[in-house]
């Protein structure tokens, strides 16, 4: 009996397991890759955020060891240097361990840490991407991101700063405003500084500017106003995030998405009974 | 029998069909989302751009009709307005139709234009997204697009201007550069302008750069280097394109994915042999 216990230490001490990093996409759990899914369905282990959808989760197969690794905006309920101690723990198991993101791991994730952690360790991985929520929100709320008349570029900040030292430049934001898309990660808390700071460096208060709430799933909620407007207008609409906005001409440029079909994608012809069979072996690169 | 063809025609005039907006991602069949696998098995009629990967191509049933609707970067083959006519035709015929494009359809695909068309002929639509190619080769390649220690924010600009008055604002970019990831989409035959403008606006010449072509498909190359040797080292590489720079701090980040998995996915565990059981049921939402 000893000496199996030795031997096991031996294996997992010897063999690492592998490590998946995982996009989860935003809301909507079919907005998940092929990619993804298939790693959910073989992990031993996945480590969720918060920001992942429960209809993601659900997809996490019952005999999954499945842990709670999330991050809340107010309360860090986990630090960043537990979350990296979680994943090196199961993968030195042997395991093969899901670390599941919301969104894209490339975008605001804090995937670098957990990557060079890993390659400290000694522990492979692979990167899966996900739908970032703002190409997720753009999709869903019929907004779009780039467009031949009015933004030849896009920018992605990150509205969580937490001084003013930490806040984006605004002068750059403000100046290239006028052909270009500035989309603000997890604003909701921010949305009146980012109108504020926008209008002080040039934009002006009619600029138009639009929030988008609990992007691809059923509530979501879409709140456009001009940039003097929107705090109200958010305030108004008593939203709890998470929330993206989209600010540029594009606002201006939204088209009417049939939200009914958004969440049927499965159900057309043919199959709305029979599952979909998704067969490895068309789909070999 | 002339009475039938009347019913028809009437028919196909009476009740528009539908179209779905999809992406397809950047090469890897595997990272086409669950709802966009299903929408190429359910659709009567595929439109595809020449920037769709072979492999993901291989996903629609050979029962379903496809027609090419590419443009290519020298040569445009097929005009946005006629591409936009082929969807309002086989729309108006009652058909379940996909627009599949590259990359994500938020992020220089000219959705805007489609949905536009769409819209104002009263073809109800929605947009899938896809993942977009900075997010895929972001994964592909372990380079970061946002970092805490120098990234707060990520542009994608596109590099496909024909002229001078159509180039980006180099002032803003080479400014904004120092906490920012900068990306160029369809960048191959632009490298030496792009490095040259940023360097005479300001940044170093060793200010790191990295052009990825072919980003997640197995022929994927990274060519990394300083602006004033990326020109060089990619003419070197004798690459096809298509191919995505990114520019900035991040690329010193670079960690090593486990290239050999990425392909993989769907081999793990248990189902090296049985096909994946992707079952609709699991993803109501």
């Amino acid at each position: 009996m000893t000496n199996l216990i030795n031997l096991q230490i031996k294996n997992t001490q010897a063999v690492n397991g592998f490590v998946w990093i995982v996009g989860a996409g935003p809301g909507d759990a079919e907005l998940l890759t092929i990619k993804a899914y298939n790693a959910l369905q073989t992990a031993d282990v996945v480590l969720y955020d918060n920001l992942v959808d429960e209809s993601v989760l659900q997809l996490i197969p019952s005999s999954t060891t499945s842990e709670y690794v999330g991050k809340r905006s107010m309360q860090h309920s986990m630090h960043q240097d537990d979350i990296c101690k979680r994943i090196v723990f199961h993968a030195k198991q042997g395991k093969s361990v899901v670390r599941l993101k919301g969104g894209d791991p490339a975008v605001f994730a804090r995937t670098a840490e957990e990557t060079d952690m890993l390659t400290k360790q000694q522990i492979d991985f692979v990167i899966v991407p996900g739908i970032t929520t703002a190409s997720g929100a753009s999709a869903y709320s019929g907004i779009p991101l780039t467009h031949r008349e009015c933004a030849q570029s896009v920018i992605f900040t990150t509205a969580s700063f937490k001084s003013p030292e930490q806040e984006p430049n605004w002068v750059n934001l403000a100046n290239a405003a006028p052909k270009q898309t500035l989309v603000f990660y997890m604003g909701l808390k921010k949305i009146a500084l980012i109108a504020q700071r926008l209008m002080e460096n040039g934009l002006s208060a009619e600029y138009p500017i639009a929030l988008i709430d609990k992007a691809c799933t059923r509530e979501q909620k879409v709140v456009k106003a001009s940039l003097k407007d929107i705090a109200k207008a958010v305030e108004n609409a008593k939203l709890s995030g998470p929330a993206i906005i989209i600010c540029g001409e594009v606002v201006n440029y939204q088209q009417g998405v049939s939200s009914w079909a958004q969440f049927t994608s499965s159900q057309a012809q043919n199959t709305q009974t029979a599952p979909v069979q998704f067969q490895r072996q068309h789909v070999a690169v």
